[in-house]
């Protein structure tokens, strides 16, 4: 018999700070989640936690979840993914012991804490949570279209994974160091661990896809900036729907166009050539322009993860030449960094 | 405690002939699944059955459940709605009535019949199944963008509600009459009960909104057609996701874009002008080109239904001239519909 575990009421704030677990993960690519959390939301990561065995780390404080408890963390959060998503059993008494010490629980992965009867059962004993980021909110309405107030920036890649999280997090960054109001809206399960909010985008059934959207970021004060993660791309095979969705949804009044310099073809989509950055710009202000006609381009956020110093410029410098636009990588920020910010904000 | 009920296999076909059920309406606008399946699959519809009270009729023979039975009835469908989508409890006895003459029931409203307990109970005792075809099929893959043999077409709306079902439907009648081989695919679910299965598309997860629409029209002998029924718009605030996604994954050969004259503002979004037909074609075939770059436009289908003859045909003709494409109205059919006929299967 399933038993019924408390769960977190929908847009509530995640129970914060975090103590992050690391499970017993000897490969970094895992830990994306962790890392993620240590460069955004380190002021709200206590320490860390591993199995034994394992030899990644964040760089934080070793705590058991007894001592994050005492230095007020109120949740542990699973920083680790592995292939295929599930929780493997060696897992499962450090997961409880986290429990036992007074914290909740909370995973981003496609295996649902709540699926696992001996979390569910010590989260009734103990009266604590288990929360999964990538269960969607229910009673989602139906998308209005109606405009809303405030201001929106919404980060729109030529594809998945290069960067249209970090754009959005580096902006809000740096619009609050010049003073700007502004707010990281989160669209997927670990820009939401960050955030402590959000909506998976890419639970939510596809109907209320747009209402998801606009629940994301409701009306604001007129000078406030919500600064809205994208999902996938325009036109990407598979994922499109959602991209529209979220771009119609939030009703961008300035996009920031995400691209990763070299990356050809769409990841996983090989036989798909990525489309030009020129062809993004243009594909997004003529959708987005429906139900916001005043949208613009600000600039391009370029990926040179891959290039040393000079050449990154040197893409950087060619990149901006061609399109006349503001072209920058906010992980290098610099002059051109601030330019971007700038035009953002013109 | 819930009783399971056996519920139908995916991908398979709904039991069939149906005898469908008109509850105790009185409001013929509240029929229209009924309607639709006696005009599109009559041949599998033995007979209607009411409660007392129903003044609506669909036409046709008024059999008990289990008469209906004995003519070869395998399940009842609930063929009309009320406001809500609820199923009031005044049904409930013409309900168990059909699950004790051996037929299973069959719902496409908001409310699941599988959530009614007496409903669950009496299934379990006859060895019935309840089937909800809103419910989405599980284990639905991410698009692969992967090109599918065999001929597409997609009908494409201006807007909801407006003739993309009634369209594709009449296409499919017309390609069979000329010898050619051709098969209705249904993406909602009123269509589901006519084609007998189908993929309700309002109800999966944004994520594998392509990759459902992917599986509706497989890999098929190079000169059959799948005539898929479209859903939404491209241009609507709330549902573009899920038009883009279904356009992506039915990869259509030829579209037809449907409109229904005089319209001028979205169905429940008046604060949003139609896109005009031009705007819609072009759009259309720009985003479609993607996972099909052969893609084109065949004609269009204008819903005359409020214009009397001779205003039809003036609307019809004036539209033709203005596009230089063909235009019909497939529900007063005659040489404009074969034209427009032709030029899908040019």
């Amino acid at each position: 018999m399933q038993t019924a575990a408390p769960t977190l009421r929908e847009a509530e704030t995640l129970p914060q700070p975090y103590l992050l677990f690391l499970g017993d993960t000897t490969e970094a690519g895992y830990a994306k989640t962790a890392f993620g959390l240590r460069d955004w939301a380190s002021e709200r990561c206590v320490g860390e936690f591993a199995c034994a065995g394992a030899t990644v780390s964040a760089g934080l404080p070793s705590l058991t979840p007894a001592q994050a408890r005492m230095l007020g963390a109120r949740s542990m959060v699973i920083g680790v993914a592995n292939p295929g998503g599930r929780i493997p059993p060696a897992w499962l008494p450090s997961l409880l012991e986290a429990l036992h010490a007074g914290l909740d629980l909370i995973g981003g992965m496609h295996a649902r804490l709540s699926g696992i009867e001996p979390l569910r059962n010590a989260a009734v004993v103990h009266g604590r949570c288990l929360i999964d980021v990538r269960e969607p909110p229910s009673a989602l309405p139906i998308a209005s279209g109606r405009k809303r107030t405030g201001r929106r920036l919404l980060t729109v890649g030529t594809d998945c994974a290069l960067g249209k999280k970090y754009t959005a997090l580096s902006l809000v960054r740096a619009f609050r160091g010049r003073g700007v109001d502004a707010q990281f809206r989160a669209s997927g399960q670990t820009g939401i661990l960050i955030a402590g909010a959000g909506v998976p985008m890419d639970a939510v059934v596809a109907d209320f896809a747009a209402g998801a959207a606009e629940t994301l970021s409701p009306d604001a004060d007129p000078a406030h900036w919500d600064v809205i993660e994208g999902q996938g791309s325009l036109s990407h095979p598979a994922y499109a729907g959602v991209s529209l969705s979220l771009l119609h949804g939030s009703q961008p009044d300035v996009i920031v166009v995400c691209h990763e310099h070299g990356r050809e073809r769409v990841l996983g989509h090989p036989h798909y050539a990525l489309p030009s950055i020129e062809e993004t710009i243009e594909l997004a202000l003529r959708l987005g322009a429906r139900t916001n006609p005043a949208i613009r381009c600000a600039g391009v956020s370029l990926n040179t993860g891959a290039l040393d110093f000079e050449a990154a410029q040197r893409a950087i410098a060619d990149t901006a030449a061609r399109l006349g636009l503001p072209v920058a990588d906010p992980m290098r920020g610099g002059e051109a960094f601030a330019r971007l910010v700038d035009a953002c904000l013109a």
